[in-house]
């Protein structure tokens, strides 16, 4: 059964976003004010733990099912020589995940993190988005709804990422159709390509702006038209999460490129995300901003395979430690402040 | 037996410093090119991992014995009005560290780092360095010591925190008097002093200035006159933990001020040291950048304890983690790039 039977479903989704438990966070600000520290001298840690409590609807909020799922995809504009690396690699790095040889599955195993990779349809590349949609109508609903399949209702956590060579060249044109800006605004490096790549991408935005200019704004036909699968599954699980309550750590730019056209849509959509890090493809900060989203790690990271938001789980880990685990000045007999 | 057993041999010490293994770095360096990844893109976890390849002295640096140890002593400067908290808050805050309820506990605990608490001489405060040197010679380098003895010589990282109330007032003195400038430049709200608390620091920073203006500058000598005693401890840390290629996490304003008169004599005193966050107190950007030290974090934290660079410690697991474990390129038949 799909969780969004239809484009209008999945945007109909998109227009009822559930909030927070006001409740449950007033009450976790208030166990902050009571722990034996200065208020407010926990910071950003305080902030999170306000936050977790809020969208996990308890005072002590808790990170026993963290899950990380990693979607990929392959993309046809790879054709336009916009990736450092060939295509199969896509594929490549789905068995290094399922090995446990990359970045993630390390990081994943350091921060207590269990690990899903869902690879969609990498035989089926999607078509170049500079010469037609990347993806039918059916095609994207299905990427979609392999993302909010892939959202056990059960997390405390969920962090999310990507792979698929071609992608920043994607997230670009996504960021540019949702935000405005052309491809010189938002492309970038990516994996490292020269300064001829950076040119033959921003060359393939261009086209793909001038080409679906016409086309409907929606969220799910910008995800069609530019996006491609995995970036769809991101947006899926995003909006999925959301309807379960369920606090989300976003990657680097190609992770948050997918909900620029969703934020476009509506900006609420960010309220139970967490951005993970900033990464240093130039886009991305540009992004953020734009998202309201203040990273929480900023360490020249340029990854994605979700290895940012995973390093990001473990402060996040620290803020809901000190959370649940401080003595309170009463129980601590400790003066509080003059 | 004391392990500086003189002023003399603290400064000889200190001008002795050895260096980390470069054939160990490079070792690590050229195992970071060969891990399934674009070149560079785990960014700082790459640096960091390189890092602890050279102070550790091997290849792949491990995390097995971390140890955050948090240093308390008590000021006589509190007389003055310095502090939003009552002095005696600093051994209750011991107590609270040795019962297990402060953040500190919460943080080594999520952190997988062992705590150790150094409480030196609550019952008698330093002297009030804006009338006289906080401590004797004999006192100054019973701290250092105290410092020296914590650090078990098997340690694979070192963290460092403290704990005073006052002393966010002895650490801007002694940037002031080791790195130029005024308690105008150096002196900010700490634990949360309203403007006049900050304009009574300010004055008790630019008296001491004055009163110690004459006096020797070397590093024991400014450690001595407007430090304290869990600020002596922590320079004597590092410096213990460098003759032991111990790599060195230093915490928040506070902590690396008492690394400032080392550095001016010896710049190379940092080299061995991770700057763990960049706190909320303002004077702290502004040491670090002098102290040539990049922040892993930025979270607006401001508490002491150690606490900023606990979490930091996480980052760190993070990347020794990815450092270790990644498959490299040939081992999961992964393409590297074009």
């Amino acid at each position: 059964m799909n969780h969004f039977p239809s484009p209008a479903a999945f945007e109909a989704a998109l227009a009822a976003l559930p909030p927070a438990s006001t409740a449950a966070r007033a009450a976790a600000e208030a166990r902050q004010s009571r722990l034996t520290k200065p208020a407010g001298s926990l910071g950003r840690l305080e902030d999170i733990a306000i936050f977790l409590a809020g969208w996990q609807q308890r005072e002590r909020p808790k990170i026993e099912r963290a899950r990380a799922i990693v979607f990929a995809g392959n993309h046809g504009v790879v054709a336009r020589g916009v990736s450092a690396f060939p295509p199969g690699v896509t594929a490549q790095m789905v068995a290094n995940f399922e090995a446990g040889g990359a970045a993630i599955n390390a990081l994943c195993l350091a921060a207590g993190i269990d690990l899903k990779v869902v690879a969609i349809d990498l035989d089926r590349p999607t078509a170049d988005f500079a010469e037609a949609p990347a993806m039918s109508e059916a095609e994207c609903l299905a990427a979609l709804n392999a993302g909010a399949a892939a959202v056990e209702a059960d997390l405390d956590l969920l962090i999310l990422g990507e792979m698929g060579i071609g992608n920043s060249t994607a997230a670009a044109a996504l960021c540019a159709r949702s935000l405005g800006g052309d491809g010189a605004l938002w492309v970038g490096p990516g994996t490292g390509v020269d300064a001829e790549g950076i040119a033959r991408k921003r060359e393939a935005v261009d086209r793909a702006l001038d080409l679906h200019r016409g086309a409907p704004a929606t969220p799910f036909d910008t995800l069609r038209r530019v996006g491609g699968r995995e970036i769809a599954a991101i947006a899926g699980a995003v909006l999925r999460a959301r309807q379960a309550a369920i606090p989300v750590v976003l990657d680097g730019f190609i992770c948050c490129s997918a909900v620029a056209p969703l934020h476009a849509a509506q900006p609420g959509i960010v309220a139970h995300c967490l951005a993970g890090h900033c990464s240093a493809e130039p886009g991305h900060a540009r992004l953020l901003e734009q998202l309201g989203l203040d990273p929480l790690l900023a360490l020249d990271m340029r990854l994605g395979e979700a290895s940012g938001a995973a390093v990001a789980a473990m402060v996040i880990r620290a803020a809901v430690a000190a959370h649940d685990r401080m003595a309170t000045f009463d129980e601590a007999s400790v003066s509080a402040g003059l």
